[in-house]
């Protein structure tokens, strides 16, 4: 895949090393990522709200109702911005100032728009579930008509985006090095911990197993 | 402590018995978080990036340079949002619309202003490597002052901030409890692996352990 268009808006002045444009990077810091930020503006006052999501091809779908804030100035056509970061690793340098974070984000700006259609919105209502949890619509009840009627969905263009990615060991001055201390990275992910059945499931039925990245 | 008065912009409006001003609940959220999102405005259009923070007392302390359209932004006192928040758990229901997850976010909004004086750049500076990797700042140099002079750092009070949480099971319809299918929480939890120490680390150095919360 060629890289996406860069702009004023997504090019990085500050490390440019670390910022891309690569569709395929891009595409899956945001597969991987559970929740993402939305950033929008209401009387020049700038929220930011974390919401679940999914990556429907060159598009991101989110859904939520119109008496939330954030749903309501989206699909007014406001402009918006939509993070998704993920924390690979604390990076432990000998000078506290090179203290870092290895990461890896993407932001995509843009405006959003309304799904229109039932077919459409239960598509990306299913897709939404299926990218917390894949496999998991197979085994329960899809969304009704009723649901989906009443259920604001919203699509944001995957168009003017970038990644920015730091990854690797500290970067010490040279003067620091014989200091007599550890230096390196403290690697970090998210995982599962034992299913918590609610009040309702029979005794013996399986939990399933996440897929997590 | 008494709890943050509640403003039209920190009043939830959507699920409001998920909202808090409670300000012990505010700060365990933001001592607990390692990255926040920072929402700013640029020419209208909305940004959020990730970015490490600590939490002095009543206020939020960050750190960056003025290369940085963020910051460039935000010293400048524009209005800003910083959100933090902590994913607990997926949330899986009988029905795809009552997938949900469990979660603890802080949003603060304001304006920051530069912190002034070196030592009091020294102070934030080595709070952000402390809330990140606690009891590190006794082993490594500390901020010299032509590193503390040549860093920008700013500090947001958390005056205006409330919290969300969504914990416990799913919240199924009556008519879905008799599905063939499991239901409950998958609880997530951020996990540090094996340190990887730098070329530079002498053979036999013990890493340090971090304590994440």
């Amino acid at each position: 895949m060629p890289d996406l268009p860069r702009t004023p808006r997504t090019t990085h002045r500050r490390l440019p090393k670390r910022g891309s444009h690569d569709i395929a990077l891009i595409h899956a810091i945001l597969d991987e990522g559970l929740v993402c930020h939305v950033g929008f503006v209401v009387d020049g006052q700038p929220y930011v709200l974390p919401a679940t999501y999914a990556r429907m091809g060159d598009r991101l779908v989110l859904h939520g109702s119109l008496s939330n804030r954030m749903f309501r100035a989206l699909v007014s056509g406001a402009p918006t911005c939509v993070t998704v970061s993920l924390l690979d690793g604390l990076v432990l340098a000998r000078s506290a100032l090179h203290h870092s974070m290895n990461y890896r984000s993407v932001v995509v700006l843009g405006s959003a728009r309304a799904v229109e259609g039932r077919e459409a919105k239960r598509a990306a209502l299913e897709a939404i579930v299926e990218h917390v949890a894949p496999g998991r619509l197979l085994q329960v009840r899809r969304p009704s008509d009723s649901e989906v009627d009443g259920t604001l969905v919203l699509e944001l263009p995957i168009a003017e985006a970038s990644a920015k990615v730091r990854s690797g060991p500290p970067m010490d001055e040279e003067a620091d090095l014989a200091l007599d201390c550890w230096a390196g990275v403290i690697p970090l992910r998210v995982v599962a911990g034992e299913p918590v059945p609610d009040a309702h499931v029979p005794a013996g039925m399986a939990a399933p197993e996440p897929e997590l990245p």
